[in-house]
């Protein structure tokens, strides 16, 4: 797989790609990565991207001459081009692991303020967003996104790091978890955790999920009966 | 305001706090930020930082000691001690806005195979997710709520990105923006935009934004309605 990160701050992700699960799935040769400056693409000799918006209001647009051009040249036949925008559709396990059989992801991230809705209409074939709140810009919502994709990519989560006990996976909250010292300061691990009892442990666990989703997310547990 | 970084990964974050609004907000003395690696207080040889789950399963889980030993170093008595994860409260413009009003924030990230649960217990004041999905781990989200809350505090938008405009301010999405040229390739800025009537676009753009909100945010109008 490839995603290649349109961004006005190449800078913000250099950080994240070379750290951390994609650093190593880059090594591996099972993601490509590339970081492209949106200037680059700017023709004038100030390298404008940006622009006042026709109707006023505050806030700089960015202009549709420098995307278009970039995006010409990164795309691919079996490309798909994701806007990241707070009116996006919203980023969930299944659209991560749909991504993730993709073979090319162009991700590409604006100034909140705003994009000129020409590059929406005719160059992007998704929107998303990762949640109901607003940031200076779209390039860390594209790198969350890049990281929620890669994680289903086969071969990119070491065995350590199974999707199967993931939060969500299976509609419920995570439960509490505990490693050692048995007894850390006053705090003793739960007994059951240690009496190798695997039913009694899963019994607990799973008592533990529901506790905790009802009393935090019970729209996740309504949405989970209507399914 | 001080923001300080608990994570296994700090070099995730250095590029996203040297580049864009935050380092602007560092350079003008408003926010005053520190990345520290929880790995630098475990005690022993080799620096270990997670360990088998009691009970069993897969992933590893972060131990208490160093998150504790890096706790009591870094609060102070008024701070903010923030975990990312995935089911905690759901970040949102309105908490990024308290929180804004906080002098020092800590934001743990943990691996999201989980950590121990005396740490949530104890040293935690708050716990945040930023959506319905999982990373490989918290940096990202804590790295995504900072930015959100840094635009609540005074001075750190320029004028020029205003909060005013911003999509869920006004409990709406967006409108669309367009900027210069007036037409590009074979696409015209709607004339109303151009018209100078000012009246006549605040309409044209209520009516988009009501439209959009209608098609794809239904819930958004309901809770509204509810409130």
């Amino acid at each position: 797989m490839r995603i290649d990160f349109l961004t006005l701050f190449p800078n913000m992700l250099s950080g994240f790609v070379n750290e951390s699960m994609l650093a190593r799935a880059q090594k591996a040769g099972i993601i490509e990565i590339g970081i492209h400056n949106i200037r680059d693409w700017a023709a004038d000799k100030h390298h404008t991207t940006d622009d006042r918006p026709f109707g006023g209001g505050p806030g700089m647009v960015m202009k549709p001459e420098p995307v278009f051009a970039a995006m010409e040249q990164l795309q691919t036949p079996d490309c798909v081009r994701i806007y990241m925008c707070p009116d996006g559709e919203r980023l969930s396990p299944k659209m991560a692991s749909e991504l993730s059989k993709k073979r090319h992801l162009i991700l590409l991230s604006g100034h909140y303020e705003g994009i000129d809705q020409r590059i929406r209409d005719r160059i992007i074939d998704m929107e998303v967003s990762i949640g109901d709140y607003v940031l200076t810009n779209g390039t860390l919502p594209a790198a969350v996104l890049a990281d929620c994709v890669a994680r289903y990519v086969p071969g990119v989560l070491g065995e350590e790091n199974s999707l199967t006990t993931d939060s969500f996976n299976d509609s419920m909250l995570s439960f509490p978890q505990y490693t050692r010292p048995p007894i850390f300061r006053d705090m003793a691990v739960p007994e059951v955790l240690l009496s190798g009892n695997h039913a009694q442990i899963a019994r607990w666990r799973r008592e533990r999920q529901m506790e905790k989703t009802k009393k935090l997310r019970q729209d996740i547990l309504e949405s989970k009966d209507r399914q």
